[in-house]
């Protein structure tokens, strides 16, 4: 690995360490956990502080920096899809008092690029802070691997009895939700959550994102309403952008 | 400078090149744009990819990777004020058809943490995609840098005729806007555009960040109104972060 390579990776492995669980860090605490010696940990966090990705919070304490807001607005700027999608997603939470997000399929891992802010009814429902979700064990991963037509991806953890692990049954699955249009997961990650997802569809039909809305399984009762609320959505979203399907 | 600061200043240089004039770059672009050998350039690129914070989209062209995303997602999440701050701000556009935002002051920079990206009327604001603002041009900028009881940042570019430049002209504005606790902006960085913030304050009453709105000057005629539901709706995220003010 050329150095260039190992000092960019360091410094993002890092930066990472920062997520929602835990937003500070001490440059002891940091140097504990990654096993390395102090100096090469202080080295990496001046340099993440000195490029603004990092900030320093007093007394050896370090949190996210604000120019990372600036890159990543940069890259919701370059989707020309996201503005509108964003704007149903946000209809749709406030209609449905559900947790509703987008999701786009990167390899074989499935990244929630937006969710909701908006309250929700409810407790919390299971990932509602994750970033990366299990593809194969959510409405979302499962509609868009199907979608592109892809296999499930290894390994396939089995979150509850009712996770789908098994090549067969996925390929049953993955026809049956090419053919309605949508995908539903009940229970399938964690019990007592499930969750609707449909396609955002562009120009030509491409597949952009997933709009979907997570809810607790004694509501799927509603399930067909809230399926015609998420397909005029996308719909919606999709006349936009020039889909006319 | 370290070579682990002179290599990560690098990579950061790159990556907002990337931006939302500019989405795509090839690598023999870039290497003209930074007067830079190919080789070093490519390097660079291929490890920028490699942790994925960019993405080969093929034929030599890359784009802003997801990864970004998880890390600012991991940022937003760690600001406590966010969620309800950015439900006021939609909930703002909404009710006034006006495009509104969030702000906060790093240094003396403002930065546009958060946009409605709900639609709006009437035309394209100036400024409207920028993640930095002049804090000396903009209701926000003016409404933090005077409750951070600073100075004008230097230099202090004249965009206009309005714009407000001489250090007497901004104590006597500064102290006006601490009076009143709100700001305001008129044909101050853009003839046409003018600006409205009022601070959102958390517990203790510290200033978390601006709640503004953007406005064709034409419309400023409704400022006592706007300002009436801007304040109730600041009023209403202190109340809900412990702000008893």
């Amino acid at each position: 690995m050329p150095r260039t390579h190992a000092t960019v990776e360091a410094a993002v492995r890092v930066l990472e360490l920062f997520d929602a669980d835990r937003t500070e860090w001490t440059l002891s605490d940091l140097a504990r956990h990654l096993n390395q010696p102090t100096s090469t940990v202080h080295e990496q966090l001046q340099t993440l502080a000195g490029v603004g990705l990092l900030v320093r919070l007093g007394r050896g304490r370090y949190g996210l920096g604000w120019r990372l807001l600036k890159l990543s607005s940069a890259l919701y700027g370059s989707l020309p899809w996201y503005a509108p999608a964003h704007d149903a997603m946000e209809r749709l939470a406030r209609g449905t008092h559900l947790l509703a997000f987008l999701c786009v399929l990167h390899d074989d891992s499935v990244l929630c690029v937006a969710r909701s802010v908006q309250g929700r009814d409810g407790p919390p429902v299971a990932g509602e802070l994750d970033f990366e979700l299990p593809a194969h064990a959510t409405a979302s991963g499962k509609l868009l691997l199907a979608l592109a037509g892809q296999a499930l991806p290894h390994p396939t953890a089995a979150f509850t009895p009712q996770t789908l692990t098994g090549a067969a049954a996925w390929n049953a699955e993955s026809r049956s939700i090419r053919a309605q249009g949508h995908a539903l997961s009940r229970d399938e990650w964690a019990p007592g959550t499930s969750g609707l997802a449909v396609p955002v569809r562009g120009e030509g039909g491409a597949v952009l994102a997933a709009l979907g809305l997570s809810l607790p399984t004694a509501r799927l009762h509603a399930a067909e309403t809230l399926l015609r609320k998420l397909k005029d959505a996308a719909a919606e979203v999709g006349w936009t952008l020039g889909h006319r399907g």
